[in-house]
């Protein structure tokens, strides 16, 4: 956003109205901006104010001149709307769409309309693949020093499925490169990275990124800071308040960052239930043969691996509850979950195969001894030394238990309305926010036990997300045991 | 938009974050709106600033205190969301989604996401109809004292084409009612109530609008100042920004505007033309199925014309500019456009013999009659007097033709990248700005020969109007004779 006087000279000469584009310029640089009119003593007729992400984005400073020119129109834009009027788009037309994205000329209600007319299985695979090029294109690139480079990644929709903090440990220990970088929530209440900043910085930019994997041989850092896909991140940061994605998207966001990071080997974890991200087995496989084929076309070996997505992996929901389950797993606490344990485990041992450390059928095997006898507790601190030191995830001031209404037994467990409370509560922002929870599938409990615990920052927000819980009881679905 | 300090203690106790959506409340009033934090001096912790939206819609004043809360999600969007993904909707959907943006409560990236998840031929007429239904209920309806009550819409697409200023002269001296309701613009350089302003106030509140009704028989005022159809003017203010229509938003806003205006028959004019809004024969007959359909549903007569559209009607292309040709007709100017003149009597012709003033093939002839004979002109006359006064359209400072560079004959004239033009001169905005065509389909013209004049309020509009003209020169398409 720029702001100028409703008397300045600018708008006046220019003919410029709230809500137009205008093209900010200082310095040698130029953005496209939307126009915010303000009347009132806020800003003299000579003077304008930009938003933060207007001020980043122009890197200018206090003393430079602002100039305002009407913007030359996107001509883009046509191609977005040919595309939501059902006409397919072609590898060029992606270009000049995902060009002017990465370029932010895109405005948010024009990101919106995109992202709109590209789901609901509108795309076909060539478009999810010319999509896929187009974003790889427009971002940096990486390349690493040896082959294969191991990378994963999780489809989501599964809260506390932070499997990734403890893979790759045991796959950099046993010799494999696995740079992996990691996105933040987008509809969920935590990210991989929002969760591993809990733990140590992920706000590498690319070269510090490179000195910590030449250490290591791996790193869990957040992928927004080296701009591996600008176009992307643009996508994101409206896909978030829409809560709304897609195959097409997803495939493309999650492909092209893998291919911009300069991987070979990519598993993807792809967990189905009925209040995953993937509620189907057809769905699945619509998805798997998607990934693998925009795989191909982009020089990815990408492995998908269908897994359980009934409920919630461990028991934190929220980057701190989430990074304290990583913790135990890798100390080999007896109390730690032991669903995030295995999974764990079953995808390490996947990709250890994969990059050729294991032989077919022993990648598990050798994952378990990797976690047990201590190697991959041992990489992990030595990683978040190098990313800038290790650090203790902080506490909620505020907890509250939900209990159970009835003795019975958990028949259900609502992953998206979990989700929906630990944000309401509010993760991911807040970060010591969330949910803990306190039954798995199929537990008996009595009436009055504690079904989860929520976890505010603020009075407010934990009140907020009980009068959420209050109103959607079945969250937690307990039925008599029969 | 609400903006807060960074320091603000709601902000801090809430974790509210930017672009947040907040409940504002003051008095008894509630808005939902978009949180901007904001830093440095601009507010003081404790103070809140709004948009002048927000302001309106809150109907607040500097003295009340500002509460400001978590707002409920709003349930409707998860159907949004279903629709994107290619589920159906019922009845009862679209009343939910209608009525959460009939009261605001939608952002305007979610309004962006819903208009192009409906938009490329992903609506039934099944929902078309409730859509339309759903836009009815929210507003406010009109009754009137009598019937038959007329109305007319033009689906647009062609810049120029005014004829609701001369229909609704020769229609109500006729002795029918036709209590005209018109938007201004969405996508184009003009609206009907655009052009109308020009030559009297339009802005007219519903018991104003009855009073001219009641004098005149008709009138031609701006249908949004009567909130007739508040759901469609808050997606209509996304889809300008967006330039997206779609055959069943248009045919939902159009009707839904109609029957809350209290219409009973309705003439809609369909311009099909390979630049119109409506480019082939089968598009045109789809969409006047649709039409009937969905009149027939909400209980309107409705006739849809299908008419030309390969070229602009009139002169003008511009509120100030169209205005003028209007009154060139209405005058019975010997240079008045012919084209204008013809189509309103043709229309005019149907809306006599629909409403009963006509038999059968004579409605044209008795449209003639009125106009030729002053009757049209008196009542034009009569009815600005009635909304106000009568007055003249400006003149724009800044002027320029654009020529031909070639000797030979006009092949093609492209009304939307016409339409373009316009508007980059300021149309509709600037009212004086817009074009001024000079030639017709199938002209002889010379080399340096005027095809048409820009004008506009602002010497840089002009110039930026004439950059994009430099690089467009086939908006008139010249080709040598042969």
């Amino acid at each position: 956003m720029v702001y100028l006087h409703r008397d300045s000279p600018i708008v006046r000469s220019e003919g410029f109205n709230s809500q137009a584009r205008v093209e900010v310029r200082a310095g040698g640089r130029a953005i496209l901006a939307t126009l915010g009119v303000v009347d009132g003593p806020l800003l003299a007729p000579d003077e304008g104010g930009l938003s933060e992400a207007a001020w980043t984005r122009l890197e200018t400073t206090d003393a430079q001149p602002l100039t305002f020119v009407h913007p030359r129109p996107v001509e883009s834009l046509s191609l977005v709307r040919a595309k939501i009027h059902g006409r397919p788009l072609t590898a060029g037309h992606f270009a000049a769409i995902v060009g002017d994205v990465a370029a932010g000329r895109f405005s948010d209600i024009e990101l919106a309309a995109f992202l709109a007319g590209c789901a609901g299985g509108r795309m076909s695979d060539r478009e999810v693949v010319d999509l896929t090029i187009a974003m790889i294109a427009v971002g940096e690139r990486l390349a690493w020093p040896r082959t294969p480079v191991m990378d994963k990644h999780s489809v989501g929709g599964l809260p506390g499925n932070r499997t990734s903090l403890i893979i790759v440990p045991i796959v950099t220990a046993a010799g494999l490169l696995m740079p992996k970088t990691s996105s933040r929530a987008i509809t969920s209440p935590a990210g991989t990275a929002d969760t591993m900043e809990m733990l140590a910085p992920v706000e590498l930019d690319i070269a510090a990124m490179r000195r910590v994997v030449e250490r290591e041989g791996g790193c869990l850092v957040w992928g927004g800071r080296a701009h591996l896909s600008p176009a992307d991140d643009a996508l994101i940061r409206v896909e978030r308040p829409l809560d709304l994605d897609s195959p097409a998207q997803l495939v493309a966001s999650v492909l092209s960052k893998k291919a911009a990071a300069g991987a070979t080997h990519v598993l993807i974890d792809v967990p189905v239930g009925p209040t995953a991200k993937i509620r189907s087995m057809e769905a699945a496989e619509r998805l798997t043969a998607l990934l693998r084929e925009v795989g191909h076309a982009v020089d990815l070996e990408v492995l998908p691996v269908l897994t359980q997505g009934a409920q919630p992996i461990g028991r934190g929901i929220g980057p701190a509850l989430e990074a304290r389950d990583v913790l135990a797993v890798l100390d080999g606490a007896p109390a730690a979950p032991a669903d995030l344990r295995e999974r764990a485990l079953l995808l390490a041992g996947y990709l250890l195969e994969l990059g050729g450390a294991a032989s077919g059928g022993s990648g598990q095997a050798l994952a378990r001894t990797i976690l047990d006898d201590g190697r991959a507790r041992g990489k992990f601190e030595a990683i978040c030394e190098a990313q800038g030191g290790r650090r203790n995830p902080p506490v909620a001031p505020f907890t509250r238990s939900v209990t159970a209404d009835y003795e019975g037994r958990v028949t259900g467990i609502d992953n998206r309305r979990l989700a929906r409370l630990a944000k309401l509560a509010g993760a991911p922002q807040d970060p010591a926010a969330g949910l803990e929870l306190q039954v798995r599938l199929g537990d008996a409990v009595v009436r009055g036990q504690p079904l989860y615990a929520v976890h505010a920052e603020s009075l407010g927000q934990l009140e907020y997300a009980l009068a959420y819980a209050a109103t959607a009881s079945d969250v937690i679905a307990v039925r008599d045991a029969v």
